[in-house]
């Protein structure tokens, strides 16, 4: 028996502690716990070793291929934009199919099966209604409330012209914009820090499998919807698109789950989803309604959402997001329409409605003229991105506590708001009125009578009108000189205003700012051409705008997608995306897209797209992280608890007991793979005191079932408020009920790309590396994936390694 | 040295045969080929035994997992449905991680990769351009000559109906199209078989991961074009959509080898993209462009192209896709707009334009009625398949000869044209002239001065014209009596001609029917609601057309997105879905679509979108196949020589010479697992004479480069021809430099749905089933998983396992 109490961890049989007596072997953990630290910057170690006895895998491995050329990766010193955070974890995307699984399976019938699916079906339906609901809500919100702002505003200016006294309608705007800004930066600030900036970078980790916490939560649903319509309110440099593809994330992770942790009631429905993967299927779905209903592109959500979300193509999934893209888009059209005044027309296809572009002539000359609009919005894009990084940098020095925080907010909404006096002020930009009529409060300001200010226009409305009013006035409407200083101020503007602690999307202000530099363009060609049918200064506004979105957030194919249904145009259709394409690939030349700069300072282990190139020669030994803890079948709840405590992985492989004392191999491994068994399950089983005292374990006792885990999900116990007993410590856990005995293996020899695109496209979370005798070696997990990077630009490759900071044992 | 004789099969060291001379040992095969079998029917031994030495695993394998719940497969007999062909085999769509292609890629630099990626660009905007324009001949082809032929028809019925001589029209439409249908049957027929159908299903088999031969030659490529103009021009029963996107295919095959292997030639560039994995992703782009061609439908063609093809998503590979679709429907534009006369208008976006409907006024309560078309059009069909089905069987049981083939095709010819005829002369439907004007050739028939034949302008026009007539004529241009009997006739009609030995599409066929039968609904609903503004007969003959397309093809997601792009309508996109789906639903219970009946007939292994459910108790050990043909990895070249000769298999684990004599896991594996071979390679091998003296293999001797391996590409040497002396079938051939030294493998406890899901994500040819102790003990193909399928409707399961059949031994 007293054998039974040595510890098996990193493949060695430690000695016992002879000295203590054996009943407080769960007190004096036998391994010397001081050996343990995470160092992280030493990539042979970061999974991070207890007791020190690193294995002499070098010395006694395989005889090395002839030949074999591995990459350098240069290692980056810890620095903000480069730091991957280690606290963030990945999801459990695979079925885990232990034996309780399995039973469970088992007991399934077709018509269970079947039934399941229609309920998978109604809550989609659900998720797209509301979903659309929510935008719609948010729409009208700031339509009517922008209404009030600028009509009331509008008097006063117009009063204020004539008696002199402008500096009382500036107070008003600047205190009603500051009024609304301060209450959006409170919310965030002081209610769910989450809920800042976009949300489609965050909404991304989670699809790639990175588990956000707090991401989905009623509180962040709705501090992102009130924060994104006092955001648009205050008349800042923002959009309300990216929040509202996080409302739909949020919805659906609510929606999917039957219950509500944070108001603490369950309706007990729905159970069956309580997992990762059918929650992140859900979201999937989620997120494509979101951006149906924002953007009116439901082929771009389900893109979106496929590109950003699906391991590998899911038929029945698809067919699932597409309907709920759909039901989005039509509930927001029917509500919409309704809205307006339009009942049954079917009108409004989306919120960011551009406006039919109707048959364009377009020539085939002109396909030069846009690559150039591409370079053009590339570097714009680029130089936007590079501002960006540093001011966000110095938030993340500077402005620290969350008071500067909503003091920030203030500032750059008094700037705005002064910004856009000034420039009605000063630049007298006079049109005749009646040229166009969809201006809801044209201000006369010094414009002679039956004129307005054409400055003032674009400033007092929404920007999502500012956009379309770029694309389809009339040649003459604008002033280049006042299109211009609109372009430089709000580009600046914008460009401060993005990453303030606030709900706020970039599309649109990258959408306006490009349209008025494209409609520059335009204009230029306009009078050169002296008024060629194809030299339409809304097309080349369309055309900006696509090119400077493309430059700032490196659009992916979704988002050409979305353009191209927003547009609803599909001649332009190549026009636009050689556009896209050349503004992403100029922009790429110089840093990252805004996106994932934002990813890569939240220090995400966002996966990429593919492993680096010319790896071939670099092996999974090179990379996996080692030495790997390791548990027994059955194993002593002293022991468990210890590791729990002092390591801070999610997943640890479970050897064979027996194999374990073979001599050979010893050296080199951690023991024969016998399954993986989670740090939730375990401290599921041990919340549940699912103990047995025999060292063989207990084959009588009824397993914890599968519906204990789901109750536990996805908030599992902590410590706090567990107290074992001395016998509870010395008795063990039989886990080969729970245990998954197949889990993804990988051979040491197998190459970077292998191994990436093994992970990749199943969607893993541990992957073990196995010796040629299928014993543990290492193990790769998101985070060890995440940190081998390769930057190709203007045909140099730089391969480099991003360290891995901030460790927290979450328990 | 005398040892080294014995041969390594099966796992089992064979006792060499001693009476014979050690340098005949080539002659002598020292096992027992007798032995040899291709047990198909034995689900166990279907990968075939060399000396039936079956190893003993079912008696000393792990402890049963308690509860374990495997699913009973219910195995079917050997029939035309259902029975899978062996002779189709896999495409490797892995990178081959050889010592040869690591250190190939280990020489590339940067710059080298940045050209390739250039190249690719260049290739994929050639494939968009040359497909467009193929497309747009055939099209152009078949407008220019249908106007000729009806034209002259016209004249002569026009004159005969006067002069009582109406037979003579009669006898020379027959000729006509008699003469057309002949020569599309002879092209099929003597020339490529493979050419014949739609072409969709075996481009989906292609890029589902099967090596379909002769699918992408130059040949096809021709009868395919040429064929399908006659087959239209013959005035068949037939759409030119589906072979449309077959020619983009094999476009895209061929221009991205730059070589043509019929015609002889080599350009000697794009070396490095002859490999499966290159190929199959230009084929993926020039499946796209077809579709995009075709269907006028970008989106649509990059969704059919990932739904069919990508195992998991590839960013650029995707923008590729998405360019190369765009370039197509482009150029098409570019090239009909001035064909039409309309230069630079870009007015044409593809080929099936629907003519695009304005906002049509739709409500909520028709969503029900379009539930209720869906069902409709999936009864409909169903019974299509059936028909079909039956007709299938019929001529594969009865019409064999090639004759035979081309004298059906008359006799269908025959059949419609006289259908056609008779409904003519006998169904008198006169309606004014004028009253659309876009008919080409008007016929008066019987009607009296100022009118026209409505039935005959059905008749004599292309298919497209006739499903746009019912899309968009006003709700009076169509007698319901006459709609109802070309409904009729033609669905029959086409059930027939879909088969034969001719190039043909049913995509037309089938919107042309549920265009008539929605059309029909449509009219009744005008004249119920007394001509309320929804009740608009177009908009109901789009969904039939919906409906049917959705029973007969039981559309994908792609076809959807097709169909709403074609339409150029989002809001009726709902409506659409609902219906299809319904279709798609009531049509599975009752049997597969017609594309996928054509798959099953012709027994491809096409893996489908997911493993059967419930099947989480079945194992891989309970799938696998089993013994396994292995090699040493320095191997006799007599020893090959003779497993090639005796076994189909394509890929051969490699066991470690060393750890094979090891008494342990003797009895229950094949040796540890070393790597894995392909058969090409070997044969390669062979032709090249690599080979050395040594048992131990020459280290010091140049390996074979990669560049032979894809000189031989895709066309491997035959045994034809190929002469090996005494010394040379006792020398030994080194397979270390060439081998894949990590080859994916399952665990033997791996269940069906993981072991299916590795398969399917990542595209897998060969999977290599291993124990504990990573050593091989069975091999998992694409036939081993396409054989286990489950048939789900009406709240039951149906298990079923495929039998195998038709073996072919290919060398």
């Amino acid at each position: 028996m007293d054998t039974e109490t040595e510890t098996l961890i990193n493949g060695e049989r430690l000695k016992p502690n002879q000295g203590l007596p054996s009943n407080s072997a769960d007190g004096a953990i036998i391994y010397d716990s001081s050996h343990f630290q995470l160092r992280s910057r030493d990539r042979h170690v970061s999974y991070g070793s207890i007791n020190g006895a690193v294995p002499l895998l070098e010395n006694n491995r395989e005889p090395e291929m002839p030949g074999r050329q591995s990459v350098t990766f240069r290692r980056l010193p810890p620095e903000m934009l480069t730091t991957l955070s280690s606290q963030f974890e990945s999801l459990d995307y695979e079925p885990w199919e232990s034996r309780v699984f399995k039973e469970e399976n088992s007991r399934k019938t077709p018509s269970s099966l079947t039934k399941q699916g229609v309920i998978r079906w109604v809550v989609v339906f659900f998720i797209g209604v509301c979903t659309a609901l929510i935008a719609c809500t948010i729409d009208i919100c700031v339509v009517e409330i922008t209404k009030l702002k600028y009509g009331f505003l509008k008097k006063y200016i117009d009063k204020c012209v004539t008696e002199n006294c402008l500096y009382i309608p500036y107070l008003q705007w600047l205190g009603i914009s500051c009024g609304f800004a301060f209450i959006a930066s409170l919310l965030v600030t002081y209610g769910e820090p989450v809920a800042a900036g976009s949300g489609i970078p965050l909404v991304k980790c989670y699809l790639n499998g990175i588990n956000v916490h707090r991401l989905h939560r009623l509180k962040t649903l709705f501090v992102k919807a009130a924060g994104v319509t006092c955001s648009v309110l205050g008349g800042l440099a923002v959009g309300k698109e990216g929040p509202m593809v996080h409302s739909g994330a949020a919805v659906a992770a609510g929606l999917s789950q039957g219950k509500s942790t944070s108001l603490g009631f369950d309706f007990g429905i729905l159970k069956e989803f309580r997992c990762d993967q059918e929650k992140r299927d859900f979201v999937t779905g989620g997120a494509a309604a979101g951006v149906a209903a924002a953007f009116g592109a439901p082929i771009g959500g389900v893109l979106f959402s496929l590109e950003e979300g699906s391991s590998f193509w899911n038929q029945n999934m698809t067919w699932r997001i597409f309907f709920c893209s759909m039901v989005s888009a039509f509930t927001l059209n029917v509500v919409l329409s309704a809205y307006h005044g339009q009942i049954g027309q079917l009108a409004y296809d989306g919120l960011l409605n551009f406006g039919k572009f109707p048959d364009i002539p377009f020539a085939l000359l002109e396909l030069p003229i846009f690559i150039g609009m591409g370079i053009i919005g590339g570097l714009i894009g680029a130089l936007f991105n590079q501002m960006n990084y540093h001011i966000s940098v110095f938030r993340r020095r500077f402005i620290l506590s969350r008071w500067a925080k909503v003091l920030e907010v203030i500032v750059v909404c008094s700037v705005t708001v002064t910004t856009g006096f000034v420039m009605i002020y000063c630049v007298n930009d006079c049109k005749p009125l009646g040229a166009k009529d969809d201006i809801d409060f044209p201000i006369q300001m010094f414009c002679e009578d039956g004129q307005f200010n054409a400055v003032a226009a674009m400033w007092l409305q929404t920007p999502e009108a500012s956009v379309r009013a770029l694309f389809h006035d009339q040649p003459g409407t604008h002033n280049p000189l006042s299109v211009g200083l609109f372009f430089i101020t709000y580009v600046f503007l914008a460009c401060w205003t993005y990453g303030l602690s606030i709900s706020s999307g970039i599309f649109i202000p990258a959408l306006l700012s490009g349209a008025a530099w494209g409609r520059l363009v335009g204009l230029g060609l306009y009078r050169l051409t002296e008024g060629a049918a194809w030299a339409d200064p809304g097309k080349y506004a369309l055309i900006g705008a696509a090119s400077q979105l493309g430059g700032i957030a490196r659009v992916t194919l979704s988002l050409a997608v979305i353009l191209i249904e927003t547009t609803g145009n599909l001649s332009l259709g190549l026009g636009l995306m050689l556009t896209l394409l050349t503004a992403k690939l100029v922009g790429d030349c110089f840093n990252a897209g805004i996106y994932d700069m934002n990813v890569q300072l939240a220090g995400l282990p966002m996966l990429p797209w593919s492993s680096p190139p010319l790896c071939y020669g670099t092996e999974a030994r090179d990379i996996m992280s080692k030495p790997v803890v390791v548990l027994r079948e059955v194993e002593r709840v002293s022991t468990i608890l210890s590791v729990l405590e002092e390591t801070p992985h999610q997943g640890f492989p479970l050897i064979f007991e027996d194999r374990f004392a073979s001599p050979q191999g010893k050296q080199n491994s951690f023991g024969m793979l016998r399954g993986l068994i989670l740090r939730s399950q375990l401290k599921i089983l041990l919340k549940e005191k699912a103990f047995c005292t025999s060292p063989t374990g207990g084959t009588s006792q009824t397993p914890v079932p599968l519906e204990t885990f789901r109750m536990y999900y996805p908030r599992y116990p902590t410590f706090q408020g567990m107290h074992f007993t001395e016998e509870e410590r010395s008795s063990y856990l039989d886990l080969r009920p729970y245990l998954n005995p197949t889990p993804y293996t990988v051979p040491m020899h197998a190459s970077l790309p292998r191994t990436f695109q093994l992970f990749r496209a199943l969607g893993l979370r541990h992957l073990i590396v196995t010796d040629d005798n299928n014993e543990v070696v290492g193990m790769i997990t998101r985070k060890t994936l995440a940190r081998y990077r390769a930057r190709i630009c203007c045909g140099t490759i730089d391969f480099v390694e991003l360290p891995l900071g901030g460790h927290g044992v979450q328990l």
